[in-house]
């Protein structure tokens, strides 16, 4: 009997061992039913001395079926880590941790994942040669903004430039992760991403989890509101003021570990290395091969990556870049310029700073209304993608470009109308029509053509289309849209086409389409049966 | 006595077989002294049973001091043998072959490589980022022509396209190696590159010497001009006719290391993999790869590589491609359309076809001279370089594009004008001067400035220049150039600038350039001291 009871309390002392160790470790996963792409998340109680930023290493490993995934954790201080996980398909999937940390180590447990939210469709991806789509398959075209460092100006502004944006046209949004410091922007930011002393004197080797929680909850108020989040991971508006700019080789592959480990499971999610990065002066070429390489390792779930540039435009060519983010101040002037770009490359080109809509006196923060609006139509006519921002002077510094807040310009609104008439387009994607020939179409060539004669007036359109995918007696409809009055006007006539020529086909009558001699006219051209 | 008559014929005898051996073996080495970038060659007799193209390896390695070059022999029928080599320095070097064949093996000699003639530059090599220079250093400023076929079309034709060439501006040919069949150029070439039977039974592990030896001498004739031989080593202008451009891969790739061991020590040589690489149906993208591959490593002193599209242009980003050769019927037409393809490269960008002269029905070949000479400025103020070509249609369909000839164009005179003030402009090259900024100038901030107006018609240029380099006080003088007309006038004026403002500089008392309200005017603005 003595020893029944000796027994007992082992059994029992090893049962409350094991309760005490895992109420410890687990702290909770946030639930065991997550939605497919949603944040998926471990949080376990670990060590806080010594610096758990470095000392720990944690990671799992996810299975469902033949496929496993293994995700880092993080250190997210007050003792807790994290592990997130984006799931890519509904069903059972189990996890087991690994740590050099004993209480980290081996935990285990399976969840069930469920079909998504309606908003949810899955990260970005790239989509035959030059376009996007969701994970779903549904269509993405981006119609961008930039708000560098809005998440750094306190909730206040945060909450209004949310609210901007869920009235906006705006489906991504370019931000810093770091704070910006420059002209019209010299407030400092609300949270610093480590611990030290503001400005300058930082411990690079611990981060300040608020910081990165600030950020995340802005990912993830973005990612409700349907908006991808491009986030730039270097940037060059520091030029030594906090120094992240410069910090050196070792803190920035530990900075991207950690916030790839952080982010990663965020479905809005995009990598954009850095912003004009040859600006960074103090990095050399090979760190940006470096860093995109380390986002590519680490990010499981391949999340698109871009490098926005200054004046030298990196290698876009290369194997670990998804698509091409363009800095060119001239080229979505003329479609025939942008398209250069898309055969060079190969590869979906977002033109993401074309010159911003503006009264600032940099020459690159003062194009009209029209102007960004016209750019918006020739980079869509040159199948490539345009990014919109505003610089209007603010008699409290609060100019869009920078900290969000409210747009003033005209331009949005003519955005909006032209997301519309994409949303009407090929899933596809526009293709040039006839490249490297002053064509003015886009479109799928035997059935769709999106033409726009920029700023040119003309009073008629003499019907005549390149030949290619063309028959006699095919028969179109078409629409004259008026991109700045926001109308669009069918045609009365049923075109109907003649035997091609060597190069076009033309109307059997040999019609026209007359036009109301304004500038920035297009034409919608689709097909009847 | 015996003994020593025995001894003396056993002597003899062996000296008698050395002799023998050696005369047998050395057909002859050309000279004994030769230019440096000349053609060194030795000849050997060898076997000629079985097949001596395949069968035999030979190579040779040059020394002179510490550096060694290997170089590859080929076999030029009749039982001979040769190896040409290309010194690139003068003093003494000596040689050793090399030989799966006992007779052609470890023969060696020395000779005497002297200072070049005046006319030999030596190869042109890439220059900084953007520009070519000869290996002696002097500028190399492509302007190059195309006439495809012409070394195919008999010696009466081909003697009268040199006479046409050494009266041209043009110091660039393009040319193919294999004969084309193409409208307007149906006829069968003069000489086959293989044995058998035309048009179509060949035995691809056996070339025609003589047609090799044809394609050689023209390339030294046009050495002789100094005009620089851009071989192109397949093209799509055959459709199975002859079947050359679908050929299997062991063909294609014994083919390359042939033609470059006969004519890679032709200081003129550039190698054009292909023309329009992407029409040549048969081949899959990574046969490019590796013709370039086996170029680089094959012709040992690395002359220029490239490869011309059709409408899918090749990743010129890749190490083994020297420059950008560029077909694009629109990309020339706006300096600032020119310039993205530079950006991207970040390599010398040639427009080798841009449209040509000409009046035939297809849009590609009847532009008109005025347009010719204006693409060639528009890319000379992108900073790249842009290629002519003719087709006049002919009443024995001799056009020059195909077969060379005479020249009927308005545009060469013009292209000649052009070369001559390039012959006067900065050594480095053209640099954009507000790149992305529709600035329509070129030349080195604060020295040299080429400026062109093109199609419009300016009755006065403001005198305002792009801000860098440039400080108040400083001194110009201003010519105007009608590039049509091929005038020069100065502007009697001295301009001295203002202080800078954010962007621009201009004349401290706002004085404009008076201009003649004509097209085609470019402007040259030169500091002076």
């Amino acid at each position: 009997m003595k020893d029944f009871k000796k027994l007992f309390l082992i059994v029992l002392s090893f049962y409350l061992l094991l309760y005490l160790f895992y109420s410890a470790s687990i702290c909770y996963a946030k639930s065991s039913q997550i939605e497919q792409w949603g944040v998926f998340e471990i949080a376990l109680k670990g060590p806080s001395s010594g610096n758990p930023f470095t000392d720990i290493q944690l990671s799992a490993v996810f299975t469902k079926n033949n496929r496993t995934i293994k995700t880092f954790g993080f250190y997210d201080g007050n003792g807790i880590y994290r592990i997130r996980f984006m799931p890519e398909s509904t069903g059972e999937w189990h996890y087991i941790t690994s740590s050099n940390c004993l209480e980290l180590n081996e935990i285990k447990d399976n969840f069930i994942v469920v079909a998504p939210t309606k908003i949810n469709h899955g990260p970005v991806r790239v989509q035959g040669m030059y376009s996007f789509s969701y994970a779903d398959g549904t269509v993405y075209r981006p119609i961008g903004t930039t708000a560098y460092a809005w998440i750094h100006q306190g909730d206040k502004l945060a909450e209004q430039t949310l609210q901007t944006l869920a009235a906006s046209p705006f489906n991504k949004l370019r931000m810093t992760v770091f704070p910006k410091h420059y002209e019209w922007n010299n407030n400092e930011p609300l949270l610093y991403p480590y611990s030290g002393t503001p400005p300058r004197i930082w411990d690079l080797k611990r981060f300040n989890p608020e910081f990165f929680q600030n950020l995340e909850h802005r990912v993830q108020q973005l990612g409700d509101l349907g908006i991808e989040a491009d986030i730039i991971l270097f940037h060059p508006y520091d030029k030594g003021h906090w120094g992240f700019d410069r910090m050196p080789a070792q803190a920035d592959d530990l900075y991207l570990r950690y916030i790839i480990a952080r982010l990663s499971a965020y479905h809005n999610v995009w990598w954009s290395i850095a912003n004009e990065y040859d600006f960074l002066k103090e990095k050399k070429p090979s760190d940006w091969d470096r860093f995109f390489q380390i986002v590519e390792s680490n990010d499981p779930y391949g999340h698109l990556r871009s490098i926005h540039n200054g004046s030298i435009i990196y290698n876009n060519t290369l194997p670990w870049v998804s698509h091409a983010s363009i800095q060119n101040g001239s080229a979505v002037e003329d479609y025939a310029r942008a398209i250069l770009y898309r055969d060079v490359y190969r590869k979906p080109v977002i033109f993401d700073e074309v010159k911003y809509e503006g009264n600032i006196p940099q020459r690159w923060g003062n194009i009209t209304a029209q102007e960004m609006v016209k750019r918006f139509w020739e980079g869509t006519i040159a199948g490539t993608f345009v990014g919109h921002s505003e610089c209007f002077l603010d008699s409290h510094d609060i100019i869009w470009w920078a900290k969000g807040g409210v747009l003033r310009g005209q331009s949005v609104e003519r955005i909006a109308f032209l997301k519309k008439i994409l949303e009407d387009s090929p899933n596809e994607g526009l293709e040039p029509i006839d490249k490297w020939q002053n064509c003015p179409f886009a479109g799928k060539r035997g059935y769709y053509y999106l033409g726009y004669f920029g700023e040119s007036k003309p009073s008629e359109w003499l019907f005549s289309l390149y030949k290619a995918e063309l028959k006699a007696g095919m028969k179109f409809k078409v629409e004259v849209i008026d991109t700045w009055d926001m109308t669009i006007t069918p045609v009365d006539t049923i075109f109907e086409l003649n035997k091609p020529r060597s190069y076009s086909v033309e109307d059997k009558n040999g019609r026209s389409v007359p036009l109301p001699s304004k500038p920035f006219i297009a034409l919608r051209i689709r097909r009847i049966p």
